[in-house]
């Protein structure tokens, strides 16, 4: 069997030409603010492509980077002011948070304007998915959709979860079930083998470098990888690609999967937002 | 093998008794508002029930009946001084509304006060399902939760939901996953049996009367009949109790099962409530 290499920068790029030709005819231009709490490296790493990909499609981004000893009542003041300000549309905490801040991650979350929220973590946004339509949705799910419908209609398909995070695997499965799919999640990287040998669509995000090989699999599987390993000074993800290539039907492979997909679903939910708040004002 | 059959009366007894106790103790007493739009038959009885329940722990339960045609700002307007009134410590709206109310019924849910929300249906409780440790939850999914994790330790268990309801479904599958669990959801009562007969534990909530017999089962599995019909004058569910009778380790049948332990969720929920708003008003 011929397995397609779905390329997650080719979608990406589609959908961010598309997103350039909306924010060319709006005026203010959407805003989008980043807050960064600490210097983690591999966080400024992602706080740069948002960066970089708002700025592409003709938005304007501001990066606001806070000290790693910020209190939880001064990121919560930082927050209230984004919330107030007219000229921002989205907001976007990075995580994880640092230190003592990690722990308060809900009261975090929970502070952020419903409307501004582009990644979709409020509990109000969240829980939104139990209906439908949802609102503001976590950009990870939103861009393992995008890519199961395009290539399947989920109704019927038996689709398999490895993982159990609340960015991915619980609104993906939320996702899935509307639209009639059998979702099976498998929370920890154990005992995800039987179940996952019968999925139509499979999708991975806890498990080890190459986890999934070609016996894994049911034959022409769409094969989501959603995991990140450094190996041997390369990047990896939790599927061999060269074990599965010929047994799955459709592969998105790490690196070059869901991660620039990711990124482009950032911005269609920054101009949710701003639809929302500028059109639509009215309504809310 | 003899088969477990799980009396949720005998669950609701005791926590009735417990809580009993408790409200004994409290001054001023718990209050539950319920509203109910039209006059339903059914749901006339569901509210009768969980007057006679609130009462018999020594709560207090105002049931106010709205009239067929209330409008939506009508309904809101309601719950906005109930949400207000300090002596209201829970509030729930009666499902399904009737009418074109039906097609509000985000609208009215997300009305609500967050803290009085005692069936834990606004979007922001059902959105706090994703975290731990959630709120106020959907007393059917508790009811299950409680029988699930009286019998097994959910684990590595392969847990499969057939069903697809925000009430039932989506919240037991989160819970779930937080504890382990490897759950898959069969959004229609269609291709469930090859996974069904791997299930550890079964919940049946969507299906047809009768529909689950021991060919279908995993020997020794615990079974939730979540099932409702009216059959030849009867109630019965979507488990066959004779059929499966022998092969099951545990059966909660219909009648009998989580309908009335699902009240008692409800009681400790008001309680839950209560708690938050009377002891705790500072920390919210």
């Amino acid at each position: 069997m011929d397995t397609v290499i779905v390329k997650g920068s080719e979608m990406a790029s589609v959908i961010k030409a598309k997103l350039k030709e909306e924010v060319n005819d709006l005026f203010p231009k959407p805003q989008l603010a980043i807050l960064l709490v600490g210097d983690d490296e591999e966080s400024r790493r992602y706080v740069r492509l948002k960066e970089k990909a708002v700025d592409e499609i003709g938005g304007q981004c501001r990066a606001i980077n806070l000290p790693e000893n910020t209190t939880l009542v001064e990121l919560l003041g930082q927050i209230r002011e984004l919330n107030a300000d007219p000229h921002t549309h989205g907001i976007l905490v990075q995580l994880p948070l640092p230190g003592p801040l990690a722990t308060e991650q809900e009261t975090v979350l929970s502070s952020l304007s419903v409307v501004k929220d582009v990644d979709g973590f409020h509990p109000f946004n969240r829980g939104k998915l139990f209906s439908t339509p949802p609102f503001l949705v976590s950009c990870a799910a939103l861009a393992c959709m995008d890519i199961i419908t395009m290539y399947r209609n989920p109704r019927g398909l038996l689709t398999v979860l490895v993982g159990d995070s609340f960015d991915l695997v619980q609104p993906l499965a939320l996702l899935l079930m509307a639209r009639g799919s059998r979702v099976c999640i498998i929370p920890e990287a154990h005992e995800w083998e039987e179940v996952a040998a019968r999925a139509d669509v499979l999708v991975v995000e806890k498990g080890r470098p190459l986890m999934v090989k070609a016996d894994h699999l049911k034959p022409g599987a769409l094969v989501i990888d959603a995991g990140f390993h450094w190996e041997a000074g390369r990047v990896c993800g939790n599927v061999d690609p060269m074990s599965v290539t010929g047994k799955a039907g459709w592969l998105v492979p790490v690196p070059g999967g869901i991660g620039p997909l990711l990124i482009a679903k950032l911005l269609e939910n920054l101009l949710t937002a701003y639809r929302e708040q500028v059109f639509a004002a009215d309504d809310w």
